[in-house]
């Protein structure tokens, strides 16, 4: 446990990715699938929107274009020194003014130009033309040779292949797609080239053959079934999808091929069969530039040229959101871009929150935790009215519950895994010991003797809950054990605090109050540094993993629990009851 | 444990949330905000774009209308029996007969039209008139009486209402804005008013005190501080800030109020201090569609009117992803509209990859898991060439390992939280029980005696595995310890149907073997059965509830561990190594 100060409430900040594309009234792509897989993958998204459609899952209806000028204008309000982004993609450009004022935009630029990905969105995967001839001219000519990674689907690498040399063929093997892959970025001179090979469907062992004889490099895809592929062949779950009435993964793979000055790399997965593929291109575009943004960020530097791990990511991401798609409209539905994302019930501590984890637990049960904190026992502590019996009976039993909640910390120490929590609970389980005498000395005080204390006997509610604690730390973790033990821990501060204030009030009082020693400790310095700290470090903790809703859900049901038996202790003393 | 069967692979749903709005190419506002939000919130968004704006964090630079026909060709393609949404939000329609064809629209639709949230855009925060008075006459006569619910902000409120009847002032006190919200409701006859309170700051005693002599539901914002608005004082986090230097919640607050059929109830919370609040507008209602959208899905149908939770939602999570939002450009910044979004490591089991959790433990250490499973001393046995004083040594040491792994899920039965799980593990004590049997007999077969086998020391790597599981169980939760077992059940399944099926190949072999009982026991259908009910059972704890990134670090560590301590173990054998 570290200073308190060392909770951090600085906001976590995102790479920027800039996507330059049509809009999809669907939703399913252009720049609204752009724009979630950039939020999915971590990413801030803004979008320079070329062309408006009117488009559902079964096609397009109608398109408006953006006028040229226009396109730019908004480019210029990122760039005028406010909004520049790290990575951009672009998608549609659907005219060849368009793409030429692109172009002259990025060349002026220079150096300081982005990483750009570019997916010439030129021929759909049914082998529809979407370019005119001149504004694929205007592409291939003017916006390609500035891009640092181009990913065209198969027929689109044939098309810009063959415009720049001698016409090439639909591929048919691995070494045609490798040899087109080879020849694109040759001929194009772009740096990076992932040819996306979809159209084409291989099998798998000669894939494998086929890598191996040529020395290429493979990277298997790791979003499917592991088979074979991953290193080893996995029997026992070949067995299980034979006893779920599973079928095996297919035979076929497709085959994405990475060219850059590194030499050829083969992302190799089997296809998602799926109708939910309408935006895949995009996604996977826009996953590539966000992976690269991010990679960025990690290292605190930009690399020139997208590394494999990056592509894979992106493949990966893009592979898995048409595994997880959900059926939408009549035609091919849209991938499920969110299905990574999972909801976080604690959000980051922020200056408008600093504690958010403690905030939380207390809001879900303020009245029991009023009842406990504001407890009648303590009020007639703070005024000094509390019968001398009723606080003798709650002094012994406090006695036995901090042995057993010493004895929990010991628990936190072993269920520890680093040395820091361990001399954490260590310390804490020093102080309840000082404690503990404390406790001796005032019951010797009130006319207890040390035998007499040792051998009371526990009463109901001193032994259900000092049990609850040891059993939650043994059956739980170690989060667990720190919830368990946080409402002693912070009641007893807010306790003391408390009654801190009434004596400024007048309405508690430390002259003739026989528990004035007992209220001075717990608002006295030491033990509020100890509050103080106990809730950094539970903050720190929920920040730096934050529990899922059903991990938070069992949280909330300790808190409660322990909040509960707080309040029924209190009372237990009140009516000196066993 | 069920059936295996009852693992779901089938897709998860969302609702379809449609934007109406212009499209902010900073990314910040417009349908760019309105679609991150919908995502965030676990919605599926679409958009239908009015107008673009070249814009960033300083300002609007440009704006391009689009005409008003190619607003209704986008609504067309989605409402043509295909993507029809739950609910739908109105951002800037930007023109008058962009705003009359819309309402056209959505009035021939009838009762097939769905949840209609209204922000509408008139005047900026900053006193902005930003409708033309044609379009704002458009949205009130035409537009409004459409509409589910209508979220102005305070200026908004004043021009529409004193459109409508008597000239209103602004408001300068919580009565004002009742009243106000009050007049709107009336004179527009909108079912639900969410008067938005974000330009009058009012001091929480005030606030206070006026909801409490006029009886009005009070709902406090959650997104902040806890404080004394959540019904009690709470002195230790008062404390706890000041030793931080961090200042208190401020005195004054923000109310929104919402009126319906229902009455008026007040959302209250603190003003979050941030320049960070561009598209603050346009989040709240993307924020309000999906909301009562989920809402919807989760009740199985749609309600006439928002929920007073739904609200809530809505509020809460725009006020915290102002407070989550961190500095981009030089102006008034976007919002951080993933700050509740946790990366979800494994994904939710579906055809394409059904086992993800198994799958991504065994690509975590391929080498070693083939090591393990593949391990000279197993492919001995099947060839029956396993010198009997190595298999002696073994399977004297599994007696013991046997003990202790069946003390393992004893203690798993203790750390259960549901009979279910309690039964399961003591059934597979008992499994281990019988098993351990099993190894008696075939240790009196191969010449050791009952009570040699008693009393053998423990190997070291025997004693290492064994404790290391039962660490782990008593260190960690549940989960921890159903995948520190997971590698022995798994494993030895893995073992079992390999040897069988190099069996058929001739690669092993039962004729001759001293070692045919343990093939057999290990590729059997009792055995087989429960590792089939052990993977179906890991991985529908894990979809359940998908572990954080450093709980998958935890697990897969636990995992890799475990395998190789398997693998060591049939060294040691091989070795017949103490």
């Amino acid at each position: 446990m570290s200073a308190a100060g060392s909770l951090s409430l600085a906001p976590v900040s995102q790479p920027h990715v800039l996507t330059i594309a049509g809009s999809d009234s669907g939703g399913g792509a252009g720049i609204q699938a752009d724009l979630k897989t950039i939020a999915a993958l971590g990413g801030y998204g803004s979008s320079v929107i070329t062309a408006l459609t009117a488009q559902n899952t079964l096609g397009v209806q109608g398109v408006h274009h953006v006028p040229a000028d226009f396109v730019i204008k908004q480019l210029d309000s990122l760039f005028s020194d406010d909004l520049r982004p790290d990575a951009i993609k672009f998608g549609m450009l659907a005219q060849a003014d368009t793409i030429s004022a692109l172009a002259k935009f990025f060349a002026e630029l220079g150096d300081a130009k982005p990483f750009l990905v570019l997916d010439p969105v030129m021929v759909s995967t049914s082998g529809h033309t979407l370019l005119p001839d001149s504004a694929t001219r205007a592409l291939v000519d003017e916006l390609l040779p500035l891009v640092s990674l181009a990913t065209p689907n198969i027929p689109e690498a044939v098309v810009i292949a063959s415009s720049k040399g001698e016409a090439l063929q639909q591929p048919k093997t691995l070494d045609d797609l490798v040899a087109l892959a080879a020849a694109l970025r040759e001929r194009t001179k772009v740096p990076s080239v992932l040819l996306k090979g979809g159209h084409l469907s291989l099998p798998r062992k000669d894939v494998t053959a086929t890598a191996k004889a040529r020395g290429l490099s493979v990277h298997w895809d790791a979003s499917g079934e592991i088979n074979e592929d991953d290193g080893v062949d996995v029997e026992v779950i070949s067995d299980w999808l034979v006893s779920e009435g599973l079928a095996a993964a297919s035979p076929d793979v497709i085959v994405d091929i990475l060219v850059d000055a590194a030499g050829t790399r083969l992302f190799v997965g089997t296809k998602v069969e799926s109708s939910s593929t309408h935006g895949t291109g995009c996604t996977l575009s826009a996953a590539l530039a966000s992976s690269y943004a991010l990679e960025t960020r990690r290292n605190g530097k930009a690399a020139a040229t997208i590394s494999t791990e990056a592509v894979g990511q992106a493949i990966e991401y893009t592979q898995g959101a048409i595994a997880a798609a959900f059926p939408l409209g009549r035609g091919h539905g849209p991938l499920n871009h969110s299905y990574l994302q999972s909801q976080r019930t604690i959000p980051q501590p922020s200056a408008h929150n600093p504690t958010p984890f403690i905030s939380y637990l207390i809001r879900s049960c303020p009245d029991m935790w009023r009842q406990y904190v504001r407890h009648p026992f303590v009020d007639q502590i703070g005024k000094g009215t509390l019968p001398l019996p009723a606080f003798k009976h709650y002094i012994v039993q406090d006695y036995h519950y901090l042995r057993h909640y010493a004895r929990a910390h010991g628990l936190g120490a072993y269920k520890s895994t680093d040395m820091e929590s361990i001399k954490a609970f260590a310390e804490i389980a020093l102080h309840i010991a000082a404690e503990s005498t404390m406790h001796v000395a005032m019951c010797e005080k009130f006319g207890v003797t040390p035998e007499e204390l040792h051998s009371a006997p526990e009463s109901a509610a001193s032994a259900a809950y000092s049990r609850f604690i040891l059993d939650i730390g043994t059956q739980g973790d170690v989060l667990d054990l720190y919830v368990a033990v946080a409402s002693c821990l912070i009641g007893y501060g807010e306790v003391g605090l408390w009654l801190q204030r009434r004596l400024q009030t007048g309405q508690a009082t430390l002259e003739n109050n026989p528990y004035a020693r007992w209220i001075s400790d717990y608002s006295g310095g030491e033990y509020i540094g100890a509050v103080r700290r106990g809730i950094s470090n539970l903050e720190r903790r929920i920040a730096a993993d934050p529990p899922t809703p059903a991990r938070l859900a069992r949280l909330t049901g300790i808190w409660q629990e322990v909040v509960r038996l707080e309040r029924d202790f209190w009372q237990m003393g009140l009516d000196q009851s066993w």
